[in-house]
């Protein structure tokens, strides 16, 4: 992992830390989803290559040292744990996304959907959410299950919400945002939550280092979002146009259909509901539809409003730190 | 629910008692899935009715009384919320269940999947699962978090060891229990572990209500797969036959299997590959297959054997209880 990203010098020692800490991390998740049962381990087996840029340990570990945890020792135990923690209910998450996006590629590998069925990928979802919750109750503290069970009930009603409005095509921001605050930035916030709690940060630092980490969320949701339509399945590692298909509203989509007159908009809607009905389609038809779909948002500046929908959020999770002391961390 | 089956009168006082706490059961579980956004608080009623004979929380409440809690004050809050723990558990397995057996009736009524589609249902389970962890973990105790998050991991490996060995024609009886005591047996036992412990009950008798949970569990489970050869629909109230279907070989058919000449075996085999094709045949295909593998079955008495194997294990669940005191509850 190390080289994935280049950091300045003076802040090395500690992305040698967090390296370290990621390594302790995944040690723990597979001590955590462990199995006698040979079916059960190879499935366990098979989701570790889900794991990608681990954002949300790194988040963890890093507001664990943003609220105070020593950089000259070892993460602690329980500040390993949280990260561990935050990552597999993300897992457990990815592994029931992909059954309801009907995905078939996941970091370039099958879906366990694919593969296995639905039915497995169903069980083995819960499997790994049931060792998340396991794991996050062994620490002597009770506050870490009360968060992460509080939050899965946050992420399912923020995809619930999404289910509800499918197909809706007035869906509003208003929804939209209370989707992906639900879906997305409620574990994202975790991850500030936990990371400082395990540090022995305080309320404040704790609420503060959640808010960034929600904020930072639907930030990094809108981005995917933007990335669904225009991306490069080759860059993203996974299955493209989703959102589109699945009859899943967007930012870039929701701005565009406010910002066209009543004519434009019906042919905008018509568009849509071509692609809606590609799902089955070869893939030039798809990328016949969705360039048809990026030109009218074009056309309304759709994608740039979304773009700078998404880096106002960042501004304001950052404004969210300002109490904090000064670290290399924060 | 008065009125549901009858006691003797000297355990009348016992019934009202455990009546009593199943209307708070009710009550905990409606304001712990309860949601202000309107989406997911329609799910959650409709999954109310999904609530049978409510016999998890039944044994909670009465391993609770058998542990020492108080019969002339009502239920302990902690016990209330251990025993609605585990019917929260056991409607997010129901609703993750009717997902993997394709399931549309369940208690009379359309099952979530048929409704709403498998996405709902599988987010929704998730809901439900996580409204159990953040309720269990609610409580001033660490214990009980720890045991539903284990128990959780057990049933799902249960499920994932059923799913491995679907079509399995060569199934053993050592699988077949290995499953049941994962999918089933390990939250009847959590029933007894948990209102014990809600009790305030020792180790010991903590361990004793568990495993009679755990034997009795796994006699109701060997009872469910008879049921599902022989039963009527609208007495069960669920979709028949679906073991058959779904490749699911269960111990009537595990021992026939093991008791028919090699030829008679070949025969059976080619009977229940019949089965397995009728998916999407008509009600009266079913029958005559059905009507077909009963007549094979009866020939080896395997329904029987496995109703004796039922009965064995309820007398074996009685004997994990000789060393708790006498008591109405016990």
């Amino acid at each position: 992992m190390r080289g994935a990203f280049e950091v300045p010098p003076e802040l090395e020692p500690l992305q040698a830390w967090v390296f370290e800490g990621l390594e302790r991390v995944v040690d723990r998740m597979e001590s955590a989803t462990g199995s006698d049962i040979p079916a059960v381990a190879e499935l366990c087996r098979h989701v570790e290559r889900y794991r990608g840029k681990m954002l949300r340990p790194t988040l963890t570990l890093l507001s664990g040292a943003a609220a105070g945890a020593p950089s000259d020792e070892p993460p602690s135990d329980d500040l390993v744990t949280a990260a561990a923690v935050v990552e597999m209910v993300h897992m457990a998450t990815l592994v029931h996304d992909d059954i309801l996006d009907e995905a078939a590629i996941r970091r370039g590998g099958q879906t366990v959907n694919t593969l296995r069925g639905n039915e497995t990928a169903v069980i083995l979802g819960d499997y790994l959410i049931a060792a998340a919750y396991a794991l996050c109750s062994s620490v002597d503290d009770q506050a870490p299950a009360r968060v992460v069970a509080a939050v899965s009930m946050e992420l399912c009603s923020g995809e619930l919400l999404q289910l509800d409005n499918r197909d809706n095509r007035s869906l509003d921001e208003a929804t939209y945002f209370e989707i992906l605050r639900g879906k997305t930035g409620s574990l994202v916030g975790a991850c500030g939550r936990l990371g400082a709690g395990a540090a022995g940060g305080d309320e404040p630092t704790r609420l503060a280092l959640e808010t960034y980490g929600r904020r930072v969320g639907v930030a990094f949701q809108i981005q995917d979002d933007v990335l669904d339509l225009q991306g490069d399945q080759a860059v993203v590692g996974k299955t493209l146009g989703q959102d589109l298909g699945k009859g899943k509203l967007t930012l870039p989509l929701i701005h565009h259909l406010q910002h066209v007159t009543q004519r434009d908009r019906e042919a905008s809607l018509r568009l849509l509901d071509a692609l809606s009905e590609t799902g089955d389609s070869t893939p030039t038809d798809q990328d016949d539809a969705s360039n048809g779909v990026l030109a009218v948002l074009d056309a309304t500046g759709s994608i740039a409003a979304a773009r700078r929908e998404a880096e106002r959020l960042v501004t304001e999770a950052k404004d969210a730190l300002q109490n904090l002391p000064d670290s290399p961390a924060r």
